[in-house]
């Protein structure tokens, strides 16, 4: 058993053959061939009224040896609840003490759709066509991420426009961060 | 080349081994690895002030032979826009003279969460883990139900409720109108 | 000065001129004038994954003197954000140990119309002209209703639909409970 | 009877004093006293996919004689559902042969809290603590603003924010421009 790093995922692969789950070959083969569901997590920090003050991104290594901005994301997999794929990759990039406030609704605050080339969302994926239910989510805890994200950081939303940090992430996802965070009344 | 009806899909099978889509084996196949990405709208006719009048639902036989209400539902293929795929359904299973008002954003009025067995979500679907982006699709033209849906027709709300419709549909698919017809602001 | 329990409302009454709030006979005029804003919260309370276990309400006298069936309700005063009011409101209704778990946004799940008669939307309020921004809301904590509520109470989704509670509520209010709770994902 | 233009409204005052509406001096007074219910709406014109192509602004002078950019907006009255002053406002300002496609629901697109001074979320409206339902309407017809308004002008999404124009809006309302299409899925 071994942790799939080079598909930039927290994936267990497992040569069982009555796996309900894909091995890495299988997953590459219908990554070729079918949309994959996502979900993606904007953790952000609220101040005394509610409002966001703070918002987390993961600084990670991607597989071409780049370090790229991005946030917390992952594959729905076979049987598995959206809410409990957000608290399962929330966990795998923050820590067990994030204390995430997860959505009541799965209806998400943005849907990203992402393709490998040519896309006419501006949103890339060199890997494949992916679909990806975007949540804001509120921690209240202490955040340590894993080891694949090598650093999570927090910025005001002034600081996220100052910043190239829009510019800096992955796959176009600094366009998805400023609508998931209109959504929620949070304009940067 | 075939319509595959058994699968109650309108997906045309092809054995070209470049597709970057998948043979019937091969999606069912997937079906017990993944979760599938669906959209499903509910078409409606509104009145003068524009509140919801009537809902459209379709009488479809079953693989297994009984006759079942639903909505317009399929999948999402690869490399594929969210609202194509909305609007291929629609044509698919309304004509093409329906002239349906697709949504301006990808993000749906509900997303239901379909499972083969003990569905935690109450939701059931016997082939496949499905999820399914689910909208309210105003229609202003006429509808021409291709084949596989026997016949579409109209209800207006409150008939929805007095009657059978919502007990009869496919999957538990009664509580899913409810609530993506709610986000509009129509209550059963 | 004195609480004005006439008008159903937690509403202090002052006869200092160049307050910027309205006295009783002021706000009595402006509510034969003009549509008044409100919010109102339903108070929930989530399982372990997640879900609304429960939906609060609360029960009241009327000003006829009727017992009646409400949510958390109340006006937002001049100044006010929409957050605050909900967190005053909320505080009134539950008292202070209720710990809610206030919106992102101000962008509310449901948005109801209430007019004094024959009411386009069926939902109504003798007094006046009302729009509400209706939120649901988890609390946490304890809930102790302070006076001008007489009790409050939890029921599971499926109650509420089992008893009379939904046709109980006052002004037609079972309605926007329903179309509230679905847009969370709770289907009543 | 006269058209009350110095408040940059489409009010039409009038002196009977059973009227349900107010006097210019009875609407100047309750603005002091009340949060003020308005709705907005951001014209758009989509492409042949339903994407948002072109957004629609008004070139305004301000009662203060400055030229000023601003959206549709204005007043919900006494005894008028949401979506009737959507239109009544629609039409003032583009013409009646705009046919704009209304909102099937009166849950806004954004929800703008204005206040008259050191404002907590950046909106100001001098005039009053406003809070307005901010929805999204795509036009189909021919735009023809009426006299109040100067000028009505389109710019594409990539120019908005190429050009001064978020800036330049009225109140602080482009970022609640932003905010409104973000959620329709149009990031600025």
């Amino acid at each position: 058993m071994f942790r799939c790093h080079t598909l930039g995922m927290s994936f267990v692969g497992t040569p069982d053959p009555n796996s309900s789950w894909l091995s890495d070959e299988e997953l590459a083969e219908v990554r070729r061939r079918m949309p994959i569901l996502y979900v993606e997590a904007i953790p952000v920090r609220l101040d005394a009224v509610g409002k966001v003050a703070e918002i987390g991104t993961l600084l990670r290594v991607s597989p071409s040896g780049n370090m790229t901005r991005t946030i917390v994301a992952g594959r729905v997999l076979y049987g598995e609840l959206i809410r409990d794929a957000l608290l399962r990759h929330l966990e795998k990039d923050l820590g067990t003490m994030a204390f995430p406030q997860l959505p009541i609704s799965p209806v998400p605050m943005a849907v990203a759709e992402m393709f490998p080339e040519s896309s006419p969302t501006g949103l890339t994926d060199p890997r494949q066509h992916a679909v990806s239910l975007v949540f804001v989510v509120p921690v209240t805890g202490t955040c340590d991420p894993r080891q694949d994200a090598l650093e999570l950081s927090w910025v005001a939303p002034s600081e996220a426009v100052a910043s190239d940090m829009l510019a800096d992430m992955e796959g176009g996802r600094g366009v998805l961060l400023k609508q998931a965070l209109a959504a929620v009344g949070c304009v940067l």
